[in-house]
């Protein structure tokens, strides 16, 4: 059984190699939801619905969200009512939004209803969230803290960030499936899919119990660097890391995580830093990371898994 | 002044004409929301949206609900989520509905969250709730009672009725601005739309300060036949009237009344009724009621005024 921690569309892609090389049983994806907001009385959850989405193949993978058989009608009529348009939801995007957040009024567990939509989308893999409950990235930059959507989307990432802060973290109350997946022996693997370092994997870091799991783990941890040549291939990671002081460079990832992860599989453009990595006393693994279609992101999932499965048995021998 | 009771497309047609013939200061129409209800977490008003949109020409005329220029994805969606699917809105329907419920949420009353909404879409006419807070038509039926929608469009009007109960009528707050209304002295008339007496008109009587003003008025009540030739041009008024043991015709109409109304107009194809409603002590107008366009909405409500006019002016000679 191998568990991945995924944010968006990085995350999204390589769960999609995943599920390639691994069955339902073998796999569960633990999905960021730390940028879930509520809008237009609809909870909202940006990166869970990518990972499904993108796992269904109905994701629009030029935005990065939302669907690609997609219509806009709804938000055309907004804008014509002055209502909010910053956030963009598709007609089709909101059906699941509005069966969601109706769910979640009725008290229904979010992983439950993330389960039930996923399979109507034809997901069978294991997707869950981190946490039953909310839990909400804020961002704090020179004007103030930020909630995240506001930073992410209405001001299109421009404020610098000073950091970051969950809340709600202390609190969480992690799904119950995910509960026994911590409590089981039969983790091969925890794989950090190439996500966002500050504002997709941390925060799955945050909720205490996920930590702790992690911290006391017997199974290896296996990172995907989420730059590559010295750039994050989408969202605001390499920004980030250049605002918060650290090298933007897969090296930086590797200190950003620490002794937590393992074994770093980092891309050919990145293979002149193996042996820097490898001195700090984590494992490397050099191979085409950019998951440019299904047939890239299964590539990449099989050396992960092969990477993640070899360094489980040198634990374990 | 003129004061017209509205429900759904008949009300919404006699509408168009009355803001045609008279300025937004000199009208109101107070329209029912006792078939308003809670779907997908939305709180939906049809009839007040079907005013709306009629006086706004967005309407879809061949429905009698909704927008002409609509867009079906999230239905669509809903359907392949296997979400509920019985009451259709329309992705563009959609955003005013996810407009209101926000406003509703924040505590901002119906009647502003309308007068919002109408302007945008170019209503300059006052359209008011005939409540701010929740009446609910529910109909008896051989088999118990059933939520007004259920009734309407989940089991199409099958069920044979029984009879009308409107909850919360007793509480209902009268917004503040009909409330203004009830107390000028320059009410000329007060017109009853041709809208189903019992499920479109009854509830907006059912409120209890509607019914003493209009019981105790100084003014005349005219009312514009909603059966002609002994039939229903849309909706179910002529089977309920079957089914309550009315005579389904202009008379029975004017029956159910009774004294609230003082002058009727009907249709031409009802002409030989005219002496038996007269011999009843009420005023009669034959001319074309059936409106079927915009032109014939502006006729039917000059000859409405005229009448209206006639009446208040007797009353006060």
């Amino acid at each position: 059984m191998i568990v991945a921690l995924a944010g968006g569309v990085g995350g999204a892609r390589l769960a999609v190699g995943l599920t390639q090389v691994l069955s339902a049983r073998d796999l569960a994806i633990v999905v960021n939801t730390g940028d879930d907001f509520e809008h237009l009385g609809l909870t909202i959850c940006p990166d869970l619905d990518t990972v499904v989405y993108t796992l269904a193949g109905v994701n629009n993978a030029t935005n990065g969200w939302g669907r690609a058989d997609e219509t806009w009608s709804c938000m055309q009529t907004l804008a014509a009512l002055d209502g909010e348009t910053w956030f963009k939801i598709g007609d089709r995007d909101l059906a699941l939004n509005l069966m969601r957040t109706e769910a979640l009024r009725r008290r229904t567990p979010l992983s439950q209803v993330t389960r039930t939509l996923a399979e109507k989308l034809g997901v069978h893999h294991r997707v869950l969230p981190m946490s039953e409950t909310p839990v909400r990235t804020r961002v704090r930059t020179p004007d103030g803290e930020l909630e995240f959507q506001d930073y992410f989307v209405r001001l299109r990432c421009e404020p610098p960030v000073l950091g970051f802060r969950f809340t709600g973290a202390r609190t969480a109350r992690v799904p119950r499936e995910l509960q026994k997946l911590m409590a089981s022996a039969n983790i091969e693997a925890v794989v950090v899919c190439p996500s966002n370092p500050y504002v997709s994997v941390a925060p799955i870091l945050s909720v205490p119990a996920v930590r702790t799991w992690l911290r006391t783990r017997s199974f290896p941890i296996i990172g995907v660097a989420p730059i590559v040549g010295g750039a994050a291939l989408k969202g605001p990671a390499a920004k980030m890391m250049r605002e918060l002081g650290a090298e933007v460079s897969a090296l930086g990832v590797v200190r950003h995580y620490g002794k937590l992860v393992d074994g770093w599989v980092i891309d050919r453009a990145d293979a002149s830093l193996r042996t820097e990595i490898e001195s700090a006393g984590r494992r490397v693994v050099v191979t085409d990371t950019v998951m440019r279609d299904r047939a890239g992101s299964k590539r990449l999932a099989r050396d992960v898994v092969k990477f993640a499965r070899s360094l489980a048995k040198a634990r374990a021998g």
